[in-house]
Parts: C-alpha cells; sequence; structure tokens
C-alpha cells in the first residue's frame, strides 16, 4: 500500500477551510464544478470531470479538524482508497495534512495524482485566500493526461 | 520506506528537458536560482535556498532518458534518498516521472516536500515551455513553511 502526502497552508480559519471542504458551493470552487451529494457523513459527494470521476463516502466530519472520504466509485485504482483532509492552526495559517491512502502499486496513474492533488491543492488554497480557484474545466493543465 | 511520485508533461522534445534537468543554468531556471557545481556523471551539484540546501551526487545522466541523483547533503531526512528523472515521448509531450525514493517515515515535511516538488516540477515546465520558470527564491509560497 503506498500513499499520496501533501501540506499546504492557507491564510485563513480552520473553519473557513472546513467551509471549503464539506459544502458543495465550497467543494465545486476548487475540485470540480460539477459537484453534487450529500456531505454530510455517511453521505455520498459525486465528483465529476470530462474523463469520468469519483463518489466519496463522507466517513468522517468534525468541524475545523478533519474530513475523511472513502472512494465508493471511480477508476479502478482509486476504489477503495480512502482521503484525509486534517486541519491544524499555526502561525497565521490552517495546515491542511492532505493524504490519498492506500494505492495498491506506485503505477503512473499515480505519479498523476500526486501532481495533480498539488495543483487542486493550490485550488483550495487560493478559492479561500483570493476568492477564486482554479477547478476543472478550468484546473491547471499538468500534461497530457490532463 | 516510501517514496515521492509525480507526472508532468512537457511540449518539447527530450533533449530539451534533458538540457534543464542537466546544467547549471537550467537547473537554475526551475529549482533555485543559487544553482552551482558539476552536472557530470560522478560530479556534485550544490542547490541552496534560503534555510538551507541539497548537495546532490549524480549517478546517472543518460541523454534523453533519465538523471539520477543521490542526495549527499542535507536535512537528515533527505540524506541518502534518491531522485529520478525519467523521461519518456508520449503524444506531443516529454514525460517526466519524477521520484523522490527512501524517506524513512512519511513525515510532515515529506508532506511538505511533496507539494514542493509539484510546484518545482511545474516551473521546469514553464521554463521549457515559456523561457520562465519560478525557482527559489521567487518560487511559489505554498505554506508557512514556504
Amino acid at each position: 500500500m503506498v500513499d499520496i502526502l501533501h501540506r499546504i497552508g492557507v491564510t485563513a480559519s480552520p473553519d473557513a477551510v472546513y467551509a471549503a471542504l464539506t459544502t458543495v458551493d465550497g467543494l465545486a470552487g476548487w475540485w470540480t464544478q460539477d459537484t453534487d451529494g450529500n456531505p454530510e457523513v455517511g453521505g455520498v459527494l459525486r465528483f465529476r470531470f470530462e474523463p469520468g470521476g469519483f463518489d466519496m463516502k463522507v466517513l468522517e466530519a468534525q468541524p475545523g479538524e478533519r474530513v475523511v472520504w472513502e472512494v465508493v466509485d471511480g477508476p479502478e485504482e482509486w476504489l477503495g482508497t480512502r482521503i484525509r483532509f486534517l486541519l491544524k492552526q499555526e502561525d497565521d495559517y490552517t495546515i491542511v495534512l492532505f493524504s490519498h491512502e492506500g494505492w495498491k502499486e506506485p503505477v503512473e496513474f499515480m505519479h498523476h495524482c500526486t501532481t495533480k492533488w498539488a495543483t487542486f491543492l493550490m485550488s483550495l488554497k487560493n478559492l479561500i485566500e483570493t476568492g477564486k480557484g482554479e477547478p476543472a474545466p478550468h484546473d491547471v493543465r499538468i500534461s497530457n493526461w490532463h
């Protein structure tokens, strides 16, 4: 099992970051505009991109502290993996410790997803700090795989 | 042992990407302006940033194909780790498969470095495609750890 790990800092309160992770409007502002579903614990969120998408079951949502999803539909490599956002305050930042855990193999698609997650987490930071993220379909193009 | 993995695509030839990985001017254009040393196999490259830096021994340099470094000086977590750039052509892109291999533990600093590597690899892409990268000290700030 291998994991993707990231760390960003957002100059905003943990509550502001938490809201961007637990509301359909917030999520649509940084990951993909085509987002819907139920962001409450036990609910399923539906994220769609031009080539496909992901359904996430919300396993945990602790205000200002943590959000955990399980991938319940999507590409085979993602099925059953978990995505965690841990929040903490440090200096003037809310630190987001991100992990996408449980990949079976370090395949080329995992390399791609690691880099894409970085650009989407920067989109989350930009959304909260400036009011404007870069969600799909306006996301940063990193390669032929988009 | 845990690894950082990334994948980007650069719309340029493998030779152009290789040059940006194996010349002091190329490296200074996307990672840190304070770069010097010997980029040939067996040589040591010296990369400096405001808070410190890294010395890399060049283990492999296959034109248009691969570059491998070993960290011989720098932060304790980096010592002995290896950094690989594998190049291949796909569509109109040179794909860079990047790995930073051999971290002992998935510490918070590794989360940070994963996200920073993504921004530096986008800097490499921008340097080659537009002539302008974002090397330190003008690199993208991602958090309180810079």
